[in-house]
């Protein structure tokens, strides 16, 4: 298994995980684990690529992705409680800020792949990053936490889009330029999030 | 007419009755009430034709359907306590049975059609049947009935388009298939009713 | 600048607005406030176009917009208690009546051009004008307004569709009825507004 596969699953086990946290919360049954769960997951590029009208989706070529997550609401809905004291609030966090780094700059290269223009790019990166959270929240029945908490978990992605899009602009390989993006968005955000860093409003 | 349309007719009448009673009880007005029938019978199989990006959606080529809702949504507004003492739950509950079955063996056909892989399929057929619902609630501000009540309405639905999908495999004539499976799904959904079985969480 | 242009700026603005306005209302960050007001404005026309499968987006082709509404929200933010005293409700409902009847007679047109049946231009086209709000009331987790006060704000949007529609069947002249329509829809809304006119119930 390749290192970007790896990260990939991580990045999906993480939301899935929190959508499972979250549907537990609301006393969801077992179809609305699964639901919320998948939503959380693929709700960001699925958004991304209806906005691009994009096809096929992600979860529709990898429905291994989507089994995977299956197979866990069936088994990890009883489990919540235990799982939740396994997983430290410390890996989450860190498995997070690594899914929103990768999934916000995939965002952004798929938007340039489709030939948007450049702020419209570093949005679709954003939505990709953070939408999966924010239709979670609205299938729940939340003002989306993203939209509220004053943490500048949008804002990391934001800015890691733009270092992405000038390394594109000033001529930075493409494969050094999306790596160093990813892992400048994931650092600003453990830093943000180790210090408690928030935004005035 | 044939059978077919009239149970389609029927299943779009349940889903927009549906509608009607959920945005009473919110209290809107008659703009609210048509476009929440509306997205109740339509929303499911809108929202599969977009993630499948198929065009045009059903309700854009039988516009008669929308008419209805709309001239329905004008008599029916004043009228609804009436015809909620008129109509029996038991009816209610059984014709939207067969619309459960119906769409969502409509739902997992059109996934085929479209190249979809198996899993996907079976999902594409459960978000038709069910996402109606699951619209109407978000848009009336509630958690989805369907993801919290624990009674087994999408897994009936899950159920049947496996159903489906594995006498296509084994080469049961494609009618056949189709019939069996919805009404597979609207017995069982019944059968479930009936003892009002649920799922533990 | 010409002055459909002009039109279509203030309708934005007008659009916008009301988002940063609910969205300081529910106390969200910088993140919740641009996106809020970016979903009131560009909501109705991007859902439009995801139901006719138009692309690109109107907000893709005119990045400038959405670059607007990112620096209002930046600097608007702090200021918004002292903009709502600056602007007189009177000015917001004007500028909001316009934008209802433009973005709506522009809803209709884009529906016939992809050749949609009579009765569903006429809802794409109540669609476009209304919509920005109805999603973000559900963003900011309400019931849409425009679904429950009881007040023909959709009703003014339908009518003047339905008007264009018929200019249209009878060889009006394209650019009279379309005109005209949107002044139809945008004084029939103040008039309703001047004079408090509800709907029964």
């Amino acid at each position: 298994m390749t290192l970007i596969k790896f990260i990939e699953i991580m990045a999906i086990l993480v939301g899935a995980f929190s959508g499972f946290i979250e549907a537990r919360r609301k006393r969801m049954d077992l179809v609305g684990v699964f639901t919320v769960a998948f939503i959380t997951a693929f709700g960001g590029g699925t958004l991304r690529d209806i906005l691009l009208d994009k096809r096929p989706l992600f979860w529709v070529t990898h429905q291994e992705y989507a089994i995977l997550i299956f197979v866990l609401a069936l088994v990890a809905s009883p489990l919540i409680r235990t799982l939740r004291q396994m997983v430290s609030e410390r890996l989450i966090v860190i498995a997070d800020a690594v899914g929103l780094g990768l999934f916000s700059i995939a965002g952004v290269s798929a938007a340039l792949d489709a030939n948007m223009p450049i702020f419209i790019a570093s949005m679709m990166g954003v939505i990709t990053g953070i939408f999966g959270g924010v239709l979670r929240d609205i299938v729940c029945n939340e003002v989306p936490m993203v939209f509220r908490d004053g943490k500048p978990y949008a804002i990391c992605a934001f800015l890691g889009n733009w270092l992405f899009l000038l390394m594109g602009k000033y001529g930075v390989g493409h494969d050094f330029a999306l790596w160093s993006s990813a892992l400048f968005i994931s650092g600003l955000r453990l830093i943000t999030w180790k210090f408690d860093l928030r935004m005035g409003r």
